[in-house]
């Protein structure tokens, strides 16, 4: 392509998303003060219009196999883009269970009275629009325009190349939704296009019309957005979680949570990559906790003072305390204290989730106080590092961020708030 | 000066404020867990040096001042400028009241039980390192830095280079209260630097280094803050606040809350700048709102349809809408309805702050419901948006962003969150 018919490509690129960013801000007003019964009526239809609309969906779905086949995408890749009438039943049961979920907009996060005789009240309001970049899953179509409608906010979504015409066929059933309870069709958009020009107009912010951007997939994609986006992002990089067993921690419940953590699900972001032991009871805990992760199948990586407590054991670098595996691998350190564990925590961690195993009151309150990181567990498994085990229903993603939103992203944290102050003539002197 | 040494300064300035970057992020991990008690001691010692160094200050500040009159600043510049007795006794209270304010670390902002037996906390923790860029005024040295510690953040100062010498001053007292509760002098720095590229590097974040910044000072500075930072930033560019006389609004009430909005201080972000006006009513109650206005020494700006209800009146143009006036002005429209007010704010308003004066609590109710501002008040003057009205304490600005904070910006508004989770061995199924 010439420069020139390269530049118009660009233009015309920009010209239409910034044109889905005005639909969506416009949207948004009127998401803004709709009705929740609106919003419930239009999920429970997209649901139905799924499950009336399965075989379009699956054909589409059929069509990027297909290319993803010839094009020699990879079987774990395929596995996610794949849909099934299986898949199509969670995706339909996913927002059914959104619009049973409780609506945020409008709840009051608290109220005071002034001196002046102001009555305060913070209400929760929707944050805008949402730009939600995702990859291969066609299910986030459906998941993320859920979220974003319960929670008063426009979408605007890109899916990956790879499941275009699936993602399509999803949106296309949801508009559905929204046509059936009379909200804006442009509550909900997607970009009609693959070119990767119009993920750098959404990082951008299409003038101010995005409010945040969520993206979901893997670390090559947050990471880009992450350092590109002029908007602030919902998201995680990795999670780098660790175990800390303390001196004062229970055998059982050591070994127990810790292959847990380790061994439930290894690919999750909540799952463990480091496990870190205090030196007083290496002897007693560690061949335990170690020849349990072994007989569940998990490679042990250590120096050689852990090498003492089990056979097999991988010589550790540097490089592993850094490193999320996703798979059956755990790099192990003996700790001379409480605090050099913190220290490794505050050091190498992603700041996504932490435990500790401890009977002693004191250590977890000491670990709970120094540890900067968005979930903090106390003798429990950080495999419950999720917006479903948290109690919020649905989440969107976890986020490692300090601004806004922190841990799991549920339909509360997709809400900002404004301030409601009730007076009968007050004048200030 | 040479394109080789300009490329050298830069590359010092760069190295400068990462070391300022890096020591404000070892600081503020010792500060994250430090005790209310060693804040609030190093708050009061601090009011205390200034008292002491008093004589310091103000010969600093008097050097400020003679090169601020030979360089030819303007006379309202100066006064900004200006240190004295009173206005140093002031810093001093301001200190002592950030002092007695609740410490916001630790808080429980909410807890709750799950069904796998997990108790789930969600605690308030300091957001880190605050950059704070401000222009003339000496004093938010000393508040600023002051908010920024009791709420457990770092703080990175940037003044204006008219105050350098002033502001230094009061940072070296604000170091002495540090020293005396055994809290990191590098927990407060000032840039030691007036060139304008320190700016710039903190806009970029230092690395990392600084989680979010404040700029304080005028539409210019905040622009440029706004437009370049690649970290968050909690602030307003403009107060362009709308007071709406409802069709329902006492006369009297209207009268005295639209004089009090526009007239009690036009200076102030949160003083009216436009009052929109019902036309059921307009011939009842806007020749007194009017009368009571020009009483004041307020031009009034408005149609064809305001001049017939008020002599003197100034054609008002399109620009009017969208101007901060600062000044004894007010832009005047009549609006067919509720819904015509309602769309002119949200078309030309700044999002920061709007009144209604109403009766009908329906109006109020669908005001509240469209209005998509930060402060949104019911019979009330806008100039309460303030965060001392709001019972804050001190705030060290008003946000218009709908991340994080808005509306004033207090200590709680300067923490984050992380989640503490209590279990007794639970492994996810």
């Amino acid at each position: 392509m010439s420069a020139v018919s390269t530049a118009v490509k660009q233009d015309d690129i920009t010209a239409q998303m910034l044109g889905l960013g005005k639909h969506a801000r416009a949207a948004a007003r009127v998401l803004a003060s709709a009705a929740t019964e609106a919003k419930n009526k239009a999920l429970l239809a997209a649901a139905d219009a799924l499950d009336t609309d399965r075989r379009t969906i699956l054909a589409a779905n059929e069509k990027d196999m297909t290319a993803g086949k010839s094009s020699g995408l990879s079987g774990s890749f395929l596995d996610r883009l794949e849909l099934n009438d299986t898949r199509i039943d969670a995706i339909i049961e996913g927002l059914r269970a959104i619009a049973a979920l409780p609506d945020p907009v409008g709840d009051t996060i608290a109220e005071w009275d002034v001196p002046s005789g102001l009555h305060i009240k913070r209400v929760r309001t929707p944050l805008g629009v949402i730009g939600v970049i995702f990859e291969s899953r066609p299910n986030v179509t459906a998941d993320a325009a859920a979220l974003c409608l319960k929670s008063g906010n426009a979408a605007i979504l890109r899916g990956g190349s790879d499941s275009f015409y699936s993602s399509r066929a999803i949106h296309a059933a949801f508009i559905k939704g929204l046509k059936a309870a009379g909200l804006p069709e442009t509550a909900v958009q997607i970009v009609p296009t693959t070119d990767r020009a119009a993920v750098g107009e959404m990082l951008k912010g299409l003038n101010g019309a995005i409010d945040v951007i969520v993206p979901r997939g893997g670390k090559g994609l947050v990471g880009r957005v992450q350092s590109e986006a002029r908007v602030p992002v919902f998201a995680h990089l990795e999670g780098i979680c660790h175990v800390y067993v303390d001196r004062s921690a229970d055998r059982d419940m050591a070994v127990d949570v810790t292959l847990n953590a380790k061994m439930r699900r290894t690919s999750i972001c909540g799952a463990a990559e480091t496990l870190l032991i205090h030196k007083d009871i290496a002897a007693t805990h560690l061949p335990a906790i170690l020849a349990a992760l072994q007989g569940a199948g998990c490679e042990i990586r250590g120096d050689e003072q852990v090498m003492r407590y089990a056979s097999e054991v991988v010589p550790v670098t540097e490089a592993d305390w850094t490193t999320e595996y996703g798979e059956p691998i755990i790099a192990v350190k003996i700790v001379d204290s409480l605090d050099a564990a913190i220290e490794h925590i505050e050091t190498f961690s992603s700041h996504h989730t932490e435990a500790i195993i401890a009977e002693d009151e004191a250590a977890r309150d000491r670990f709970f106080a120094r540890v900067d990181s968005a979930i903090l567990l106390h003798n429990a498994s950080t495999q419950f590092a999720d917006g479903g085990e948290f109690g919020m229903g649905a989440e969107i993603g976890i986020a490692t961020g300090k601004m806004h939103a922190r841990g799991p992203v549920g339909l509360e944290q997709l809400t900002s708030f404004k301030y409601l102050v009730l007076g009968n003539g007050q004048t200030r002197p």
